[in-house]
């Protein structure tokens, strides 16, 4: 077996989240390609250097232009905001590297596409891309794309989708990159909305043709994380709310937000059929909601704990009943992107799939700078 | 104590359901006036005889011209499809009687407001009149409505509403009045979504000032009740998705289908609030979900059992634990329109209200055939 | 159709929900036998009259020996408490009249005994008895019994069942008559854990053999209610632990409680066997939860909505979705009733039934006096 | 920092667990002392090869006692079957090892009782030693105990604890060495009750000082896992279950079961006292819930998502709402094991705490023996 030398790019929480994976997949996955934590970039030289002591990379560096063109680098792993990652993901790109980029894909959609032009040329060359869509891979998301693929709901009638945080509540909370636009691109839009969308379409096979949308920034100045005394303008989106078609005829409402109080991170989607009903809610992340009219008086929502070893990414982990927690989708991620560089096939979601999230990204922009009025995606 | 003499036109479900607060309501609330089953009304004499009968009215007829304007009735109870509510409100309001009715309060905007004009004059005459939103009046509803108004949940930010049915998910569900226009008004959008926006309203004491909504009829041809062997067109919608601004500033998204398989009748409502949040699921009518931010890291939803002495209507009933059901709203709607009968105030849902529900629904259809275009409120 | 005409002893809690039962069965069911509530009887004539007047009694008594005696009357109702369900009983069975009869039958193994012997007698001269354990008259509850006798969980394993109730946890709560041995007989064990027991054995088909047992009195003394400076003895029960074999071979453990802080009258029955489970919880009365493993690795537990018409006592009721409450039992106890009365034949559960609840009861106190020790039922 | 050499011996399911907490442990927690996977240690070489190369050890081996008293290793991890355990811990102790042993601390009392004399000798050395009762150090189960040292509940009224598996519901499932006597001592009872025994005292600081108890093998015969064509007798329990009484006064009851079909592993314990009660499911693992009855009539359980950085354990992790699985426990373990090494004190449980266990089961194998007869612990 082979190794495959990975170079990431930020250490912060998605930092922390690529090293699990990396140090972690081969010990339950046969992968056919051993991740080597080879070197950690960061801006700061000092705290880059105590990240990677504390996560376990066997170097760091501070400049990302030589490392994503070093001879010693295989795979690049983007984890910093989203105005880095086209410079960051071309270059990389470009110079041959495998590259796996955190969600949302880039902060517009003019970067976005040229993302996936480079990833498709690169792909000619066997240079293999993905964009970090991690919550694919909790096991029962994947099992209801699954489910639903086999027939289990029928044709679609509903998906209802919904991203619930509720950082944000306290106006004290501190002025983030998050909450900047030149930094973050959107707000709740981009960093949970595109998750929840990206869901929708995973999990039903189906897109989205046209949307109409709002947002709404409910708290507009913020005291400065360095200095508190001090505030500043929230250029961002608090919280998104929008309807929704989709290919398949489906009618859709998805919400993102940060103002949810007592949500913490709870993702809920639900997909009703004309033979069946799925439902998710990461709150209860080991678990997929499935209705069968067939069953007649004795149906009832079945609460599938999906934890059996015929179901994905299980049989590599624990007996039944023995749930998996957030971080395990980023292994199996890993593992999915490892197993394609291996066997020499395109990984999904690709940067062409990540560019279509940030058209939608863009549409719901649109519309809701337009009071809501119906967006059309191509 | 006096009596009110009730006459009830319509004995289909809704008449059911009334009858069952009529009969009962007495027996436990102290209403200062007790209603006498006097006459009950239908198109035909034998059936109507038979529900009479059934029921425990004490006569029957069939010409609600003639009744309403009796000198032995004191109360009318319209329980008939939208389509006649109009003229027989304002013949009995014409005649002096109390008017309960169910909703939506009509067909069109204009009829419903001219029904509020004419109870609005008729009030000034001691002539009561109320809508049948019954909903409300779950406990679980109504200490929701509390406690927002004592500030549980701050300011709104978002709320949720949907009202999820699934009876015409079947193609060969027959074509029945709920499925045409000139009986029904609307589909699921007057029927159930009238419901979920009135509670929207109710609990947060707030007014909707403008929507983007879509509707959809997924089964477009369905085959005749009285001959199953051909068929006519359904000419409302099936499902109805919405977004919408409160005048207090909140977000909010609303659905009512009867196409979610599985949802036999899911009322669910949440409202985000800058200091907590309340949850109502109709699944579960006996609870009412609160996160309450100020128990720190101990904080949760917590599952109030609405079956204190102390919340709203459950004194009357059993001990704490023994659960209403879904008749029960039915008698206090019934207590609370003979309290105000006999302490000569005027109740609420009023007629006023029911039309301001009206036109939220009409402009949710022009929206609806405008591709969602945004809509405002008056 | 005739009309049965009902005595009723007793006015509290058990009968105003009587009352109600009485007063509607027959608006729902076709029931063959109309019930007249006739006299309402009580010790103290003039809270009688005014119970009589508040829950529609035609009048009202206060000697019950010459009330069951009557010739007006069909049906003695038993309300009182324990001690005096025998002498009532035995007394209306005696001149012949049908005697429905709160649970627990009696206080005592000899005075049911005695109450199955005579309820036996009469049964042969077409005189009917049944006690009165409502909670199998729960739709879900009776849906359980029919799910297991057609195979839905094969071999029973396991039966698990608590009643949690907290209304005794503060200790200035008075010393209601329930809680003097020679009105209640017992505490916890003889009010919520009998109906526990009979829902196990209802549900199941099973008798329990055997028992070991612990109970416990937490707080020993409590105020009068007519002078809470002074205070008594409390000299039952407050909660029972048992575990227990049935003649099917299942393993079961058994807790009736009223000192489960927060549990405010949660029922909880579930049942393992070798082919399913089902699990039953009144604080969400209108669902059975049923895991069927025949559903592969797409099993779990399905949260059946007993609530479509071909459930038990559903259809006579409100559409799919529209749940039931505590009170409906009751009237669904008193349909069965005046229907075995009406075609002649003998009602359950029987005077005997409650006998040998009677026995189990008295075992369960056995045991637990002498240290857990295992206690043989005949 | 310096390190610590480990020595794993046994690598099947929790041989997978214990490797995955030395493996990533010093990644979150600063415990001061890094682990090393120096030598895995199994039986058969090559199968043990496969697995330390898969789980990542720098060599394996075969023979246990060389391992356990070489000077390179200074942690024994002991991951083998009960009947092992006192052979190989009284060998590392006895060579200064420090030494972590799955539970249950062994297979008989006398066994458990020599080796927590050991460990105490031991300790004066300063030598460590711990039993592996992960389910500890699950955050809601250390929340748990947290809260009620707090006055959270006040007076413990009762404990509710189950644990329930269904991995042998199905009679062709082979008799693996978790059914044989010699191997594991007992069945439920020592491998799953154990822990629910130890999560009841853990979590209330209080002692069970009596049991009556009762225990079942369903399933007799069962083929043997190399040749189904011929069976073998399994001896030991399929189920148990118990009545117990705790130092504290509370009443008590507890079940083990591999026979609840549906329930894969779900560990349920329930604590009510005078002044609130707590619930615990591992359904839900990242969940606690809490009643306090001080919120009036606004009283609810409460869904703590005990996912906060003030929670236990919690802040090494991930942002609110990312919960857990089932593996973090154990490197929890490793966590609080390797700190008290580093330390130099002793960690919990320790051997005597398992000790106490193993008398527990023993006087609940001694009761079952007797017809559930009460048997005092000392």
């Amino acid at each position: 077996m082979s190794t495959a030398r990975v170079a990431m790019i930020g250490h912060a929480f998605m930092g922390a989240a690529h090293s699990q994976a990396w140090r972690n997949v081969h010990r339950f996955f046969d992968v056919g390609l051993t991740p080597q934590m080879s070197v950690l970039v960061g801006r700061d030289a000092t705290r880059t250097a105590e990240a990677g002591e504390t996560l376990g990379w066997q170097r760091t560096a501070t400049d990302w232009r030589e490392v994503v063109t070093s001879d010693e680098v295989d795979i690049v792993d983007i984890c910093t905001p989203g105005d880095t990652h086209a410079e960051i993901a071309l270059a990389a790109l470009a110079a041959g590297k495998h590259v796996l980029c955190e969600k949302p894909l880039a902060n517009t959609v003019a970067e976005a596409d040229l993302m996936a032009e480079a990833a498709q040329r690169a792909a000619h060359d066997g240079v293999r891309s993905m964009v970090g869509f991690t919550y694919r891979r909790v096991p029962a998301v994947s099992l209801m794309r699954e489910m639903i693929a086999e027939g289990a709901v029928g044709t679609i009638r509903h998906i209802r989708g919904t991203y619930l945080q509720d950082w944000l509540v306290d106006p004290a909370s501190p002025l983030v990159w998050r909450l900047q636009a030149d930094k973050a691109g959107s707000g709740a839009l981009g960093d949970i909305g595109a998750h929840i969308l990206d869901l929708a379409q995973f999990t039903t096979g189906q897109r989205i043709t046209g949307v109409a949308a709002q947002t709404e920034t409910f708290v507009t100045e913020r005291p400065l994380p360095d200095d508190p005394s001090r505030s500043g303008a929230v250029t961002v989106d608090d919280a998104m709310v929008a309807l929704a078609r989709t290919d398949g005829g489906a009618l859709c409402t998805f919400e993102a937000t940060r103002f949810a109080t007592g949500r913490r991170n709870r993702i809920g989607l639900e997909v009703n059929g004309s033979h069946g009903s799925l439902a998710f809610n990461f709150e209860d992340m080991n678990v997929l909601e499935h209705y069968d009219p067939s069953d007649g008086d004795r149906s009832g929502f079945r609460r599938i704990q999906v934890t059996e070893p015929t179901h994905p990414y299980v049989a590599a982990w624990w007996p039944p009943g023995h749930g998996l927690g957030y971080e395990h989708g980023f292994v199996h991620q890993a593992r999915d992107f490892l197993t394609a560089i291996a066997e020499g096939s395109d990984p999904t979601p690709s940067f062409t799939d990540g560019a279509q999230i940030q058209h939608l990204l863009g549409a719901i922009e649109q519309s809701a700078g337009q009071q809501a009025s119906w967006t059309s995606l191509p």
